[in-house]
């Protein structure tokens, strides 16, 4: 199968990586160039669950991909931001029977990717899988994971169970799903919460956890997102949903990492995705009619978080 | 006259120290030690509008205060969480003519003090003085300033121009207020607005006014002030309060300086006073019925900032 993936960073790389590995012609496609060099030169190696790999797979800048050649697959793991700059770049790889995963964090992406391709050729999923990149064309893949995904087109049900077929034959453990939405605001949740508040306050998970209001803040903004998910007919269980983005407080497992966020920002100056987690909660609120005073605040303060920084 | 300052830090050792000179008998109170050291082995120094000064002034612990000596005036200088703590130290102190003033920063202290004083012995102010401490028994007086205050008490107008007149008498430039709660509620504003944004985001507030969305967050903010201030029959004019609030954000005047609160904790790691700014708009909004989740949200953030640098 034809694959290109749209943005190649962490996530892109080990998706990229496992397809190629299990025997499809894979195409990656990213805006960095010294990654992109790197990845040329000397292959994609990764730290594989502690083996040092390399995997021999293409590479294009997202400004040079392609004409005239047509891919079965598209799928998208972009930073939020650089989603509709993605999809122009990449118009001349969609074919009419070309299909478009979007594995993107976050919540409304449809919105965007419906500009450039037809529903029923749009796939959206959900992925419990982990990367990291050490430097240019190095990935660090450890851990198991699993993806989620549904088609939005009606009646493309059997067209999404293929999909997930095809990413189980590489190993990426993937299923359909009738109900993506539901996973999607669920883990948008966990974002909606760790991401903004360790940001703001500086702070690890754990240490997050550890202060006394970190309870009431949680609850209120998973009441925001429940709201608003609501009006979309996606009704979350509030309790099991709390309970779930306060497993992430656990020093013993995740508790003592920073989530990407607070990388992006603190740690390397760089722009956020909170237009796509609190932010689309706010908007979609203003449109809905539903009030979304907190997910407003952390939106604010993590915007002016990085204009102080001078993130780019 | 007889002149209790209870809480002898920077703006207490201003008043102790114009008091004094204009005249008055003079006791220091504070919990600091070294400070009262300080004092009593070389009297209350001042660095007073570039001029170095050395005042001989009466201080005593809090915690050894004189029995049996009354006093006609006990000023209120403390921290607000240190106010409840400070007026049982001090009640062997009150007289039945003892009179109370209170300038604090901050919203609600009558609700501590009358535990204390009757109310038509309680007179409450707003100033806008300045002080700074350099070190134990050493002050920074620059500028010029005001009073202004007000009776609690029914039928205590005269006795409220009385006081100022005293205050005035040593150069304080007091007045008599018909409206304090307007000039508290106004002043609070900038306080619930500069403290805990400038203190969550670690900025200046000449910092915090460049960002985009800081004039949102400072609208959104007052408003809640500005809608508990109208349960209590406070009408504040919210645009000039706005433009008032955010004359703070000038960097030839007071931009480049950081507000109080983040002197507190994020350079000394000191607990803040924000349940007597933000915090007391959401005590009282719930108890009058009205939302303010911005109040509540930068309560919450503050307090876990606090937890987080184990501020004391």
């Amino acid at each position: 199968m034809k694959i290109a993936i749209a943005g190649a960073g962490a996530m892109g790389s080990r998706f990229g990586l496992m397809l190629k590995q299990g025997g499809n012609d894979v195409l990656l496609i990213d805006g960095w160039q010294e990654h992109i060099n790197a990845i040329k030169e000397n292959g994609l190696k990764a730290n594989y669950n502690g083996e040092e790999i390399t995997v021999k797979v293409s590479i294009v800048n997202q400004n040079e991909v392609p004409t005239g050649e047509q891919f079965d697959l598209i799928i998208l793991f972009t930073k939020a931001m650089q989603l509709e700059k993605m999809l122009q770049d990449v118009k001349p790889l969609i074919a009419d029977h070309t299909e478009v995963l979007c594995l993107l964090n976050g919540i409304g992406h449809e919105d965007v990717i419906e500009k450039f391709v037809p529903m029923e050729k749009i796939f959206i999923g959900n992925t419990m899988w982990t990367a990291g990149l050490e430097g240019p064309g190095k990935a660090k893949l450890f851990g198991s994971g699993s993806v989620e995904l549904q088609n939005l087109g009606i009646g493309q049900e059997e067209s999404a169970k293929k999909l997930a077929e095809t990413l189980s034959a590489s190993g990426l453990n993937a299923k359909y799903s009738d109900n993506i939405h539901y996973s999607i605001y669920r883990k948008a949740c966990v974002n909606g919460t760790m991401n903004g508040l360790c940001t703001i306050l500086d702070v690890n998970m754990a240490g997050l956890g550890a202060t006394k209001p970190a309870h009431d803040m949680v609850v209120t903004i998973v009441n925001e997102f429940a709201a608003v998910a609501a009006k979309e007919n996606v009704n979350l269980d509030i309790p099991e949903v709390i309970e779930h983005v306060e497993t992430c407080f656990d020093p013993t497992t995740i508790g003592m990492h920073f989530p990407s966020m607070h990388q992006d920002l603190i740690k390397n100056n760089r722009l956020t995705e909170i237009d796509y987690i609190n932010g689309a909660i706010s908007r979609k609120g203003k449109k809905y009619g539903v009030v979304t005073p907190y997910c407003d605040f952390l939106t604010q303060l993590v915007h002016s978080k990085e204009e102080i920084l001078g993130a780019k």
